[in-house]
């Protein structure tokens, strides 16, 4: 065995806050959806816990994280699991810190929302709407997700064709942050501070309150746009993005077959060999949409939700959950074979580029695009589904796609590093020194903590020795 | 006289309608801001209506309209009169069609307003505010201007840094137009046909009606911010413009000297030599602005009104009281030499040729750039300051700018053409023909009716012989 810390003890000193130690349950909790990648699936299919605690309030937070640092014990917060790169698995055990039962919404004001990090997206929405209002932006699980998970473990999502990426100025206001210390404080984070955590995954400090930007909250219309081709459909969702007046929170372009493929209960509105853009647009902006779309060769309307029978809308998930990682959820769940990329096309030739990848792989990467603001511009993001064959197979297409002039953020490694820049994040790193002295919070998932001299032209995967050493110990 | 209608025989058929001949007043009404044209102010200072007609409802419009088609007598609609191009001045005389007492906001829901042509745009606000809404954008003359003549006589303003300019789809909803014929029909215009309307100066049909779409109101917070050259402020203005969590209402760049020597009541706050960068945020987003200048080199905070005291505050006009339009109107006030150009610069090398133009005009045309999205992007409007010497001159400058590659939307013309494109509208022209077969709807400001055969590239003004002949009439 690898643990060097007494779980008894730590018990013993957090008194009466809730745990949960059962096996099956503590392994439950210490999962997200890593699956979607068939390589973070073998690397950490064995991942879990000690234990599961679930604080309800700031004090138990700091009870529970001053009682590891004593006894040395890892701990990795979490809200709701929905990440997929791991980002709040328990790479070497030890604590799993479920934020989730923290999840008050503490107040709604104009333009903001405070809340505790265990707060579902979904639940802010509703406790925002009898104002008018609701969040800027939510990923495709935002039935599921929670509010302190988005920011700690994402990066943008639906909305983010309007607002930008969590990591803009002004998409987070203020994070409340606990420190790994003897005696935890809590800083308040704002401006440019906030960059210190966000998109950390934790790993710098316990996010215990977040105060975000509210907007206009209206009653979305979901709006499928049939194409031909999917270059077509790319063409046009990237004129659409760039309609300044059509209000919009999605615009999401797939190529066939997906769509009829993969979208099981679209299956009367997609007619086969149909690419598509999903879009949500506001009621007052659909006459416009309309307008915009008619003179478009080849772009038919197959859907508008606010004009759907009754019968045809029940049971229909909304197109969000079409979108972003629900694109890859849903090919999955037909195909098991099917995995994904990340991928940002440069903004300028981003349309002939996606063409010729398309060209190239076919089948093998389905086209998947998310339209969205990056730097003030309209762009593109991909998530592609790939017909997963190899390992080797994967990396090359990664290869071919950095050749080509797009750049991969790697959904198939667990650190912040590999997955984003691939470069240390200076400000991120500084934070932790601040923070968590003892690097005892979610191991493993910086590599400017865990290796300083990494290289990344290696073009090696950083391995993490304590992921390394769980493993072994778990074959035992 | 050139007269050939009837004004008595008019006047009988309208019966009870409000109108007004008092000369003195008619001229009043007869006029806008064409006097911040040197050009203008020479060719229009003449004209005025014969009457000035004002309905309470659209019934009464049809009433003066079938009126005035029997007789042959020219109708200018008009709203508030805070054009700047003689938009709304009837150039050949007849019937001043004042709309400005059909101002009912009728119906106001979740991102709707329903409002009468005369309706204020600080009216409606005022009456969305409850709802939490407002219009998403507003000349600078928001205090005084309608909706109605906001809609046929201008292009954008404050709120265009969010949602581009009110040609684009979803910007405006819908116009209820009455056309000019024996039995005048009211056509409802939404989606494309829109274009047919907007920015039309009422040649067209008489908008008896305007839907308009409503975004969340906030307490928008007014921020200065100071720099030693006009370069770096226009770069940082282009940068603020990019940052897609931060929510503006208006950011605007104008050069040292004019904001400390006409921005009167702001002497106190902007010290002499600063070019300055005016900007509305969100409260919400006042936090991001400060740490996204926070590390501008050469970036100053002067002015934030909600920490302003009160004192500071009393008199001071806000800031889109000194942008846009109102710049020129503030430094015209100090100096009467000023007029003015509306350019808009490529946006790709937009910043380089911004500085060119300002290192080789100096103090003869100063600065000032609104930054707004257009088409998608994030680019610049510029409505420099041009110290008038000759009309030969300011054509000079007016060449030297398209030489160069910037585009003039030329501010000294009053037809429709010669102001923006420089070309035939066909989508106007036909409605045109539709609406108005005798040509009686505004006349003289859409070459494309007039004189189809017009040539652009010879380089001459258009010139209206309606009113050449009124202005011998009013010699005589």
């Amino acid at each position: 065995m690898t643990k060097t810390y007494d779980i008894a003890a730590f018990r013993a000193l957090i008194g009466a806050i809730k745990c949960e130690d059962n096996p099956v349950l503590v392994k439950q909790k210490s999962r997200d959806f890593y699956w979607y990648s068939p390589v973070l699936k073998r690397e950490l299919e064995h991942v879990t816990a000690d234990l599961v605690v679930s604080p309800r309030s700031e004090a138990e937070v700091a009870t529970v994280l001053a009682a590891a640092h004593k006894l040395g014990v890892p701990v990795t917060p979490r809200g709701a699991g929905t990440g997929n790169y791991g980002q709040a698995m328990p790479l070497t055990g030890g604590v799993l810190l479920n934020l989730i039962e923290m999840n008050t919404i503490l107040d709604i004001s104009p333009g903001r929302v405070v809340a505790e990090p265990g707060a579902l997206l979904i639940d802010i929405d509703k406790a925002a709407a009898p104002s008018g209002q609701e969040l800027r932006m939510f990923p495709s699980t935002r039935a599921t997700a929670s509010i302190g998970g988005f920011i700690a473990g994402g990066s943008g999502g639906v909305g983010s064709i309007t607002w930008g990426g969590l990591r803009d100025f002004g998409n987070v206001l203020r994070l409340r942050v606990m420190t790994m210390e003897s005696e935890p404080r809590t800083l308040e984070l704002t401006g440019a501070d906030l960059h210190k955590a966000v998109h950390a995954y934790g790993t710098n400090g316990v996010i215990t309150e977040v105060e975000a930007p509210l907007t206009a909250a209206y009653d979305w219309v979901d709006v499928i746009v049939g194409f031909d081709s999917f270059d077509a459909a790319a063409a046009y969702g990237y004129a659409l993005g760039q309609q300044d007046g059509i209000l919009k929170k999605l615009v999401t372009v797939v190529a066939a077959p997906a769509p009829s493929r993969y979208f099981l209960r679209h299956r009367a509105i997609i007619p086969e060999g149909k690419s598509v853009v999903l879009a949500m647009v506001a009621p007052h902006a659909l006459d416009a949409l309309e307008a915009f779309t008619r003179p478009v060769r080849g772009a038919g309307i197959l859907f508008v939700s606010s004009r759907a029978a009754k019968d045809t809308l029940t049971g229909l998930p909304p197109n969000y959950e079409l979108a972003w990682n629900h694109t890859t959820l849903r090919a999955l769940r037909v195909d098991p074979a099917i995995t994904y990329l990340q991928i940002r096309y440069p903004e300028d030739r981003g349309l002939s580029l996606i063409s010729r990848i398309h060209e190239i792989f076919r089948d093998e990467v389905l086209g998947h695009l998310e339209i969205i603001r990056f730097n003030g511009r309209v762009g593109f993001a991909g998530l592609p589904m790939v017909r997963f064959s190899t390992e080797e197979r994967l990396q090359e297409i990664m290869n071919e796609h950095e050749a080509m002039g797009a750049m991969v953020f790697n959904p198939h490694r667990y650190t912040l590093e590999e997955g984003g820049m691939k470069q240390t994040d200076a400000t991120q790193l500084a934070f932790k020194r601040e923070t968590d002295p003892q690097g005892l919070l979610n191991p493993g998932k910086m590599i400017a903590w865990e290796d300083p001299a990494f290289d990344y032209s290696a073009g090696k995967n950083f391995l993490f020795p304590g992921l390394e050493a769980r493993a072994l110990a778990a074959q035992v």
